[in-house]
């Protein structure tokens, strides 16, 4: 029996009162209702024409922001996917249970021959509940307003399920979601979209329970995480997994190397691919939604990394490294990158190529080493594509501000369109206790450029594991860095927000200022500090 | 008798322990003394072939870094540039005094057909002892370091004193010095330097004491502020700029608009020429080193303005619209701005020529209210030029990071070059709470296009003033989008802390990792919150 917190409940919030309520829309095509949280406005602000007295807005949280959802951790999320019952006749339950303590559904795969992967069903034309989805969610029911919005001498359009397959198909973005997770609100990771950003949790060694952990992933939610990495090492990285997949509404992501690596004893020579691949069945079964996997980095990499000035940073780079240089032998990652993309296309599992080689300081950015891992990393998309999985790859890292532009670039063209996931990147070194700013600055950058998804970095960066409050932090500030990113990229939804946020400063409507801020509490705080402190009371 | 706290001496610091100390570097020229915070490092480590084992930082804390120093705010700060008795032949005391309220100084003014300032001098090919300061303080005992590092195809080169002469002769570069702020340690604000930032503080009417500003102005300093700016209004305003001068080591700027509006009543429409130049003078004797004027702002321009979404959101810039309006008359700034020139020209202030018509909200920006303003703004540095005044421009405001280069292009050429200050800019309206990062995402990019100065933005930023814990993080994240540009731009001095820290970071020499950041106290209390909480110590 695990003991969980209020915090798991999002007391203050679900979600922030009565100005707000979940609202949920139905689909045409699919069984589908898609949540989110309408704000109510003590104002009715006109913007070319159109009144606006509330305005929906993208919910990260799922069911944790509405009142009307009773939550138990105890027994998970309501599986909301499985009552769409649409992958039904392609899959099967497995036969052989790799792993005892899977909790009691029964995990699916697909059946022999069939696939099961948005990207799959995309290129056949099929358009699935998940992109039809993800197409309502990305409108935010803003259809008329977005039809108003200027675009490139013509106006905008909404988005359709109908494009969101052609995206899809064509490899430009995914929609991570495990046929396991059942309890996920599809989301899409790709440029023509919102940008999303992720947050990574997990718990160290020594370090914090598996209801913290399932707590921070939550926080991170409700604060505006749209993906999840569960980064656990240690004792109990099984279970931890699977509480938290059972209570995540956003899709989660892990590196099963760090899984794979306990199970060698900690050892890296001592890897092998059989206790690889298990490891990706176990988590496939668990229902993660995607995995970092580091099978870029090569052998004739390595003299190029040596040179620099700090070496391999990430940790799945080096556990590679270490093998392929102990073991003198090719990245068994590489070299059994068929069957791994076997193993994620029985359960539409997206693969997110890892930077092994990103640079781990601005002097070692948009190096030999990086950009050749880079080319692999291309070459690896066609391959995975070949097998019908979902690819987005992964970026650094720390790289000065006038290089950014071509790490974006660079990807485009040596990866074929697939979504770009960066950390960060760094602008700099010596932002030590400041690099979740650090990071918004690249990030907003690079998702201005065409990048999908940043990843958070926490005030804790370089300086140890991060708290709530720092996953908070991080989580926030990159949502005003992927905002900001889709402000420059004209995106209709997010300029509607910060037109009423304009029009209600200019109102002076408190109220509705901080209600349409990215941190509401944090906006509402600081005003009642402010106001204290100048003795200024609001009776 | 005031009564200030044991902040005012930051005793926690006088800088940051053992491992600082103050030194000094003598002018060839001039008989100068440069301070800079010299750290000491737990080990060497070998850059482009040179050995460091500590490195001179830029400092901007002044005498309060110097434990050698006794500080006194009754007394106020040695008056260092008294001592290189550079002017005195060209100055003379006023003889009739403005204010009785000014201390014991007599204040100097130039002797009639006399030029003090710092471009009268740069183009009579003069290099002021002002000059060598700067070269001397951007080299950061660096020189050896400086010649080693690429740029453009060949090494870089130190810093000169000539150099600097012809940057400050050109326009391109301005060393805000008022002859009458003694305790001035200069510096310099132009795209060829480091990034410079600025802080406001200042009271409220119903706000906070004397001690609490000149404690902020002096913390501000001590995080990194290379100027302060005193927006204090309400009672006490002469008294509380008083303390702050005596009290900086660092240019104070104002904007004597404000001050003049308390002695109009409050009523912009019963502000007088008169008035204001008698405001000038008052703010001249006693040491500001730049005004903001808001003389660009025309009858002409309010149209555009009344068609934006957020009218005017400067506080000068609505106060000259309002009087323009009421008495149906041309801006008085303008129509006045060469009495105005002859007295910024008389003390040696410079002019920030404040940006009266900046976009309040991300949908007004780069209209045709913001550069029908600037291209005014671009005239009137000609004309500040004919007096020999040094001129900067202050720029926006809200700009979506799509849009911020076309502002430092237009800044460039309408305003032939001059020096950019910009506050943010803010890339997103809805960042309310963090709009000290959304200010540094903007600033950043900005600044490495080529903005000389960054003025920071705090978390209160449309919430209410801000606190000490608020300046502090608003100094910090613009510290780090300062010298994240300065990495952008490739200035050798800025790489050389980054390349340090990544080698401090490589060998795990974390007493490195700390003093090496921009913020050393919060990375070490960081990091033992993490200790702490993963239950290590450091025993």
């Amino acid at each position: 029996m695990n003991t969980f917190s209020d915090n798991i409940f999002c007391p203050e919030h679900r979600m922030y009162g009565n100005a707000s309520k979940k609202t949920y829309t139905r689909g045409c095509i699919h069984p589908i209702e898609v949540g989110m949280r309408t704000l109510s406005l003590t104002k009715t602000y006109t913007c070319r024409g159109i009144d606006f007295s509330s305005i929906p807005l993208y919910d990260t949280s799922g069911p944790y922001s509405d009142p009307a959802v009773t939550i138990n951790p105890e027994k998970g999320l309501n599986p909301l996917r499985d009552s769409w019952k649409f992958n039904s006749e392609n899959t099967e339950p497995v036969s052989e249970r790799d792993n005892e303590t899977t909790a009691a559904r029964v995990p699916l795969r697909a059946k022999a021959g069939r696939a099961v992967t948005q990207l799959a069903y995309a290129r056949k034309g099929v358009i699935t509940p998940e992109m039809e989805y993800v197409a309502i969610r990305e409108n935010q029911q803003l259809e008329e307003w977005i039809a108003t919005f200027p675009s490139g001498g013509k106006t905008a359009e909404p988005f359709t399920a109908e494009f969101v397959r052609q995206e899809v198909a064509a490899g430009r973005a995914i929609i991570p979601a495990n046929i396991n997770h059942p309890e996920l609100e599809p989301m899409i990771i790709g440029r023509s979209f919102r940008v999303k950003i992720n947050a990574n949790i997990g718990n160290s060694a020594m370090g914090s329970s598996i209801e913290e952990e399932v707590e921070k992933a939550v926080w991170a939610c409700r604060w505006g995480a749209d993906t999840v990495m569960d980064l656990s090492t240690g004792t109990n990285i099984h279970q931890t997994r699977e509480w938290i997949l059972r209570n995540s509404p956003v899709p989660i992501g892990t590196v099963p190397m760090y899984q794979a690596l306990e199970k060698a004893g900690g050892i890296a020579e001592n890897l092998t691919w059989e206790l690889y691949r298990d490891t990706l069945v176990e988590q496939a079964e668990q229902g993660v939604d995607y995995f970092t996997i580091h099978a870029g980095i090569l052998q004739e990499h390595l003299p190029a990394a040596d040179r620099r000035m700090t070496g391999i940073v990430s940790r799945g780079g080096a556990i590679m490294a270490k093998w392929c240089k102990t073991n003198n032998r090719e990245n068994f990652l590489y070299t059994h990158f068929d069957e791994i993309c076997e193993i994620m296309r029985s359960y539409d599992i997206a693969i997110s190529l890892g930077d092994a080689l990103r640079p781990g300081c601005i002097a070692d950015a948009n190096d030999e080493a990086q950009f050749g891992e880079l080319k692999v990393l291309g070459e690896l998309t066609l391959q995975a594509w070949k097998h019908n999985v979902q690819v987005m790859i992964e970026g650094p890292g720390h790289v000065p501000l006038n290089l950014v532009e071509e790490n974006m670039r660079k990807q485009l063209e040596l990866c074929h369109g697939a979504p770009f996931y960066t950390l960060g990147p760094l602008t700099t070194d010596i932002a030590a206790g400041y690099d979740h700013v650090n990071s918004a600055i690249g990030g907003t950058l690079i998702a201005a450029y065409g990048c999908s998804m940043l990843c958070y970095v926490t005030p804790k960066e370089h300086l140890g594991l991060p708290d709530k409050n720092d996953v908070r932090e991080g989580v926030v500030v990159h949502k005003v860095a992927a905002h900001a990113a889709d402000i420059a990229k004209g995106n209709p939804v997010a300029w509607l927000q910060d037109e009423l946020m304009s029009r209600a400063r200019y109102a002076f409507a408190w109220e509705d200022q901080f209600n349409l801020s990215i941190d509401p509490v944090k906006a509402r705080t600081l005003y009642a500090e402010s106001r204290a402190a100048s003795g200024q009371t609001d009776g």
